[in-house]
């Protein structure tokens, strides 16, 4: 284990911290709210720890699966408990516990929310909420390698780890103009955003801090209502819109930058991601319009929820909680499966659901024939044994944690479809789950105890699993 | 496809099913009750139909893993239709629908019941349906090995698709003899309970139908109440007792009857089973204790329901709906886990579910080593790659159908919690779910396309779900 590779990225973390604090700073000075010594008083001691950390450069930067892996669970660890620090210091959530739960909740790009009064929140506060999502959606260490000296040749080891999907793809042959081409792309769309919902008459704070939630697909609103709240259907349409974007595994934004269309008309992955999405909101419209006495209302309604929840955003504009039982079920299967890989989105994304599918497809026919050799196929390449087996294993992993953590949350006082939804939304970083946890309900009123399984399990689901597991794993830290 | 073949043991399963009946058709005559009509005018045309259809033995007997779903499937497809009708006909069932249900839940080991008064059926009934869930425990096919004539040396193919677990171990070299050994231990067992029960001055009817119903793993009570109706601690503890004993590999068994006693010390699944048991009992008794005031009173309903649910028989002393989410959370976790492989349980079994833990956590190795070559062992053999192919992928359509169902069971009145776990209870043949699907609840109220979908559900868990999907493939009928 490179321990001093370890101290060193981490080091490095805690600087790009402290300096991304500067945004909330800026706005505290702006609007001369009471956001700017709880942010002064964690960015200069974490700034400074940073500096101490990096001070001696590490003589051996060799990184490995190992490292890339404990680098990245240590990085969000401490980048949400510091993240935390400003709410605890300011007041505005004088729990550590609940903090941390709402900063793990934003890095990670969940977006469910432990607040009954958003509003409450001095503005600069409320901006780095809705940034958390921002620098989480990428990932905090792909920005980093975007932005440092170009560090090892092994810097691939971190970005796997971070960057969502079964497999990244390097699009250039350098770690480092990879991870500044997604930020590109990321930042355009990004402040594309916050223009288009300008031009609905919004103020620039909710554009800004709007398009940070729906470019991470996290889902923080800065109204107690939400996006209803605003009572505006293009501010819907804008963002439906931009959380379907963002849903998307960004490699294909890269083609189309480099004009290869044609890479992008055969992608399979998106095209099942927008008949899913198609699917789905027809289904539901059908399914609602009856409630709400209109079609086109029963439409609005549906095909932002979808987008919503496909993209594992987790943005409301209706309450789904009073619609019936089929709605929601889809809803539910929604959040298994997530959005493309390679994008801000949570879930098991669709790629991996499709090798899953095939493969189960592949066994009903192996059954009939034990000698069949039929790979599984997806994007016109062919999914190697192992690939398969991970995927399994995987989803196998994604079952485990996902029922363990029903049953710890069934400790709790809720019933066993919140208990359920509550593990599922965290684990696909959605936001809201049904009954109390709804998109107008939020998790105050859990225990501790609950909290603390869900801030694992969001973490988990951002980073995939391994990463969370295998830190806390002693075998790990054995020498070899 | 040896359509000969097929016609041929369909016939003998007719035949067989005609015989069968008689047992049902002297509890008619012995208590003159209105069951001797409808039970004769089912057996004779199928009886008769059977002759027909296996009047000319087919030249060619083989018959390979196709024809062994496709016999399976139809066989029990037949089974069902054909047990239905005494319960139409003689009008205790009016509706083909629900008697179709019924019977497929006997069939299956299922238990789930459409019936509001149990008590009101003829005694011949009620004993044909106690009946069904011991015909279906072992498997008609497995039985009707035993007893017939030695068929083709490739029965093997029909035991396999018909006997539940991950793997079928021959016993010895014949399947015939196999079968035969397998039923032997069967009766045995099923005699035992009978007169065990008669010592605590159960009446000899109740005690044969609790019997066929415990061995089985099925679930069909013959009192309204169920099996908390006989107010008896010490019925509970003998089907408790029974429960477990149906739920353990019958391979043991024998090889206890053949005195290798080393080999069942050392086999992990029993062990991993008991200690499943009597942790969850432990855990749920600690939290239903206050409930009821009394440590005995609790430990005596949750050693009944693990056991219950852990061999997915369904048979209820309590009303664990009214338990708390915790407790509620454990048994649904229990459904999935289900019994050993090789016994008459169901669920995903613990053989599969620890397969699949443990390439799960190989998986989790691998990512820090990924020239890691470990093999996933269990009882002290390593399983080879492609059976842990076969069974994560297993594992993938058996989500995928429990999903699919609960979305198609949301269309009903219910919420999430009771479409989904219908269609765990129906999908792993236990019996009662949560809400108005408890244990003291019942399936009436689902609409005809519900129940359709739980039959599905019933059949496809029963028969490990490739039968009933390779069965209507098309590519099943083509020439090869």
């Amino acid at each position: 284990m490179n321990y001093h590779m370890i101290r060193y990225v981490l080091g490095q973390i805690m600087k790009l911290e402290a300096a991304l604090m500067g945004l909330p700073l800026l706005v505290s000075l702006y609007y001369l709210d009471e956001g700017t010594i709880p942010l002064l008083s964690v960015m200069l001691p974490v700034g400074i720890l940073g500096y101490v950390l990096t001070g001696f450069k590490p003589k051996k930067q060799d990184i490995y699966a190992r490292e890339g892996f404990v680098i990245v669970a240590f990085a969000w660890i401490l980048l949400s408990v510091f993240g935390a620090l400003p709410f605890v210091i300011g007041g505005s959530i004088p729990s550590f516990t609940d903090a941390l739960f709402e900063t793990v909740s934003g890095f990670t790009t969940t977006g469910s929310t432990l607040l009954t009064d958003i509003e409450s929140l001095p503005m600069s506060l409320l901006m780095w909420r809705s940034f958390t999502h921002w620098i989480g959606g990428m990932g905090v260490l792909v920005f980093a390698l975007a932005i440092l000296p170009a560090g090892s040749a092994q810097s691939m080891y971190i970005m796997r780890a971070e960057v969502p999907g079964p497999s990244v793809g390097k699009l250039v042959a350098k770690t480092q103009i990879t991870a500044r081409i997604l930020y590109g792309i990321y930042v355009f769309f990004t402040a594309l955003e916050a223009i288009m919902l300008r031009l609905t008459g919004m103020r620039w704070f909710d554009c800004i801090a709007n398009a940070f939630a729906t470019a991470g697909t996290g889902g923080f609103a800065v109204l107690n209502d939400g996006i209803g709240g605003y009572h505006n259907v293009w501010v819907e349409v804008i963002i439906t819109v931009f959380m379907l974007v963002f849903s998307i595994n960004f490699n294909l934004f890269y083609l189309l930058l480099i004009k290869r269309f044609s890479d992008v008309l055969h992608n399979v992955e998106i095209k099942v991601f927008f008949a899913i999405y198609i699917v789905c909101t027809l289904l539901i419209t059908c399914n609602i319009a009856p409630m709400y006495h209109s079609f086109s209302r029963a439409l609005r309604y549906a095909g932002f929820t979808v987008a919503s929840l496909s993209s594992s955003t987790g943005f409301g504009n209706s309450d789904y909680t009073a619609w019936p039982g089929f709605s929601q079920t889809i809803l539910i299967l929604l959040m298994f499966c997530g959005a493309c890989a390679g994008s801000t989105g949570g879930g098991l994304k669709v790629a991996r659901v499709m090798i899953l599918l095939k493969s189960g497809v592949r066994e009903i026919r192996r059954q009939l024939n034990p000698r069949l050799v039929a790979p599984v196929r997806l994007e016109g390449q062919s999914v190697d044994a192992e690939q398969i087996s991970t995927q399994g294993s995987f989803f196998i992993i994604y079952m485990v944690i996902l029922l363990v953590s029903t049953l710890l949350l069934s400790l709790d006082q809720y019933g066993f479809d919140v208990s359920f939804s509550a593990s599922l939304t965290a684990l696909n970083n959605m936001g809201p789950g049904l009954g109390a946890i709804g998109p107008y309900g939020n998790f105050s009123e859990f225990t501790a105890f609950s909290k603390l399984v869900i801030i694992f399990d969001m973490l988990a689901g951002r980073l995939e699993i391994f990463p969370v597991l295998i830190a806390f794993m002693p075998r790990t830290w054995k020498k070899a």
